[in-house]
């Protein structure tokens, strides 16, 4: 059996953070880890959901990979997390995050 | 400790499913679960990813919910799994799963 990545988070737009924070909490079985203005991270089961202000922060998906530095020079975030940003074959971003 | 729900899968917008399934095998350690022109489905460690052209099928996240009911009409898929879809306030696509 082959291990295979994990998904760390999604980003998804949204227009007014605290409102969907609200519907998100309202409609599933989820917690806040964080919330601003400019965007939320909420907890999920397996996996966590970013609502985020599209010009504040970028819509993408997140993924955690051994071989995260082979794809670009990976930034240190604020929470310790490193990682870079690529585009797949269609324009999404996708962030690949070190597996450390 | 609450239970959360469950992220199922999240169903990203391309425009050559098989450019896209090569560029997520190739990028990440994940698998195949299906593959036609339209659309694919990539198993993840923690959960699934969906290529879709989005004029065949619509861009969307899916979580499982127990309480799947309350959110509208569920249809019965040919995998058996039932949902409904709503939107979230900012207009992005949510599929509700029931959790059986």
């Amino acid at each position: 059996m082959v291990q295979l990545d994990r998904l760390d988070h999604i980003a998804i737009p949204v227009e007014d953070v605290a409102a969907a924070v609200e519907w998100y909490c309202r409609t599933f079985r989820c917690t806040v880890k964080y919330q601003d203005q400019t965007w939320a991270l909420l907890a999920f089961a397996n996996t966590s959901l970013a609502l985020v202000i599209p010009s504040q922060h970028p819509a993408h998906i997140g993924f955690v990979s051994p071989d995260a530095e082979k794809f670009g020079a990976l930034k240190t975030h604020r929470d310790g997390t490193r990682s870079c940003y690529v585009n797949d074959p269609a324009g999404n971003a996708v962030e690949i995050l070190a597996a450390d």
